[in-house]
């Protein structure tokens, strides 16, 4: 039988998303998995705030069509403002999670060969969305500070670009926050070189130092930034509930698209969140969050002192769930993962070869402090630890 | 500022989707929405079986993360098997509703151009999603025991075909069922062809007569055949539940576009669902719709009788939700919808129009008796009527 497949699933069936599933190891540490704590969901106030949903009189078990509730995205749009980015509930559309929000902007204005920039390393999930429209990526180096603008404009002057996706905040896998003097300049380059921008937030309301930066789009003039956010991360993955935000033409058609891909996104789940944000406070929700994740990050970055050779660097995120390790040129993470910390340490990170596009980049790693315990992470690093500088003895010797 | 988007979109935003959308008239009486009866929703099951879940030690608020949940996949084979269709858990994936299975198929297949058979009528959100792949549409007539394979026969001769999208069951929009003989016939052309078949069933178990016909994917020999199911119709659409199963290769490659396209299906609608259907029976509960549906059919069958004029042709559909109303090649109904329906007679329908991927079929439409009452389905159908023989009368001077 003919198994003639769109050109497309030449790349979507080489994204390494199962770099991410769970092993069957017992003794396995995982810093693998970009998820919540599951300690930390709010289970009883998500099951009454169902209660309160599925008793509501107007069908929450009905279709909506069309008429996606204005209660839920009236509160975004309020949570959205009070965190500077101006906008409001008719601009606002719910999504499978962020997820789908990569999904739908890609399909927008991604034709084959369409330039696209990335942000290298990036997330695993954005690469495995936008494969599907098969865009020429272009990577830009992220600094400590975000992407390397100098790169970014050598690219939009020589190629053709219509798309910078971007994650300004706690960057999935680097954990970096893109400075405010970038951002600036980004905002500045897309005008310039009339290109839009994918600002994906779903970590912006995990912050555990510091104060938070303006978003992208609350800096954007020109109607250019379109604005990713989660439910996933701040209360639970399965509600699947993320939310985007753009304007005029933009989001018109991102609606049409979306009805297109899976009509409309459950009006349970849109009702649950709505009772849960209008009879508990989130606000204080993400303080017990960003709390009991401050800890675990700070226990990750006394475990990387301790335990990590002098020729591996890390970073050290303000929020979000990742820090990055970067070993020398020559480490191929990818490599010492299969042949030995997994087999022979048990313990597994997100090895970088499958977060750039090009898939050429070996000596880095993703490891998530997010869903581990604290003595798993402290076990966990020195695992990781030992193995790094047992290859760096041999290739001492 | 340059508003390139993706060429897909020039097609996407024009699904006249936005056609089933509720009209703000009070006295309107609308046949438009395919939406299953609110009141025959099992809220409190549903609501009883979302404790249990919520309640389950097994993190259902948490990502599953290519683990998902076997328990209700395993119940989906059963059923899938006691209807005749041979399939196992690990050949079922869960959707966001049958809807995403579309988009998914057609992202598999279809590079823009290629050939893609629907039925003409066919379902408006089919188009929707397939319409962002670009695909070179052929339409093969209805008729009243499923597509005219003859004209099947000679596009396949004559041209390159990918894909043939069917509902064997009480179709969307014209209600038909294929007879035994033409599912034989399509799949013996889909073999002799290399064409894969997508069959999409979401109202297969919504029968008020007689008996159940084979599945396509029970007639298949060479998995080529890719079926769709839901619970939208059977338990509610807002659990945004469906289902698709297929094998080899193609199962593998839209497991990968579906991580892509959103990542996962909520685990809590899973758990939830896997809950209903552990402590309650869905074939009572289906014995229920059935009942209540034929009850409403039978009134619509009546109401058409009493009604239509006599130059009005339409189905009688054994199960599902639509009958097909058929009027003279020179009747407009879109038009008449907008210049006589609503304004005058308060009554909506859904005209041709849009069911047909050339947009150049106007005389029929598509009218829905699943989410009326009986005494709007007596009243609208005999202002339709009205309307339609006022037109008749005019034409006839």
């Amino acid at each position: 039988m003919k198994k003639e497949f769109a050109s497309r699933v030449s790349l979507t069936s080489k994204s390494g998303l199962n770099a991410i599933y769970p092993s069957q190891d017992p003794e396995m540490i995982s810093f693998t998995g970009g998820f919540p704590d599951a300690t930390l969901f709010p289970s009883k106030e998500l099951a009454d705030s169902f209660q309160i949903a599925i008793s509501n009189q107007h069908s929450p078990l009905q279709y909506q069509v069309g008429e996606e509730s204005i209660d839920l995205r009236e509160k975004i749009a309020s949570l959205l403002n009070n965190d500077g980015t101006v906008t409001n509930p008719e601009l606002i559309m719910m999504t499978q999670g962020a997820q789908q929000g990569l999904d739908l902007v890609a399909k927008l204005v991604i034709n084959k060969g369409d330039g696209l920039v990335v942000e290298g390393p990036t997330y695993i999930g954005a690469l495995a969305a936008f494969d599907a429209y098969e865009p020429n990526y272009y990577s830009v180096s992220m600094e400590n500070d975000g992407m390397n603008l100098t790169e970014l404009k050598r690219i939009l002057i020589e190629k053709s670009v219509k798309l910078i996706y971007t994650i300004p905040d706690f960057q999935n896998p680097t954990g970096v926050v893109m400075s405010l003097e970038k951002r600036k300049q980004l905002i500045a380059l897309a005008n310039r070189y009339d290109v839009l921008i994918l600002e994906d937030a779903p970590y912006r309301w995990l912050r555990y130092e510091g104060k938070s930066l303006p978003t992208l789009k609350s800096l954007d003039t020109q109607d250019r930034v379109i604005q990713l956010g989660s439910f996933s991360k701040i209360l639970a993955p399965a509600l699947r509930l993320g939310w985007l935000t753009a304007s005029g033409e933009i989001f018109s058609r991102l609606k049409e698209l979306k009805a297109g891909a899976d009509l409309e996104t459950s009006n349970l789940m849109i009702q649950t969140v709505n009772a849960y944000l209008s009879k508990y406070s989130l606000e204080s929700h993400l303080t017990k969050l960003q709390k009991s994740y401050r800890i675990k990050k700070n226990a990750m970055m006394t475990a990387m002192r301790n335990y990590m050779p002098e020729n591996i660097s890390y970073t050290d995120p303000k929020g979000g769930f990742f820090t990055w390790i970067t070993a020398p040129q020559n480490y191929d993470l990818d490599n010492m993962q299969i042949m030995s910390f997994k087999p022979a340490f048990h313990v597994m990170v997100i090895p970088s070869t499958n977060l750039f596009p090009d898939k050429a980049h070996k000596n880095g790693a993703r490891v998530s402090f997010s869903s581990v315990s604290l003595s798993q992470i402290d076990s966990g690093i020195k695992r990781l630890g030992n193995c790094l500088s047992d290859s760096y003895q041999k290739q001492s010797i």
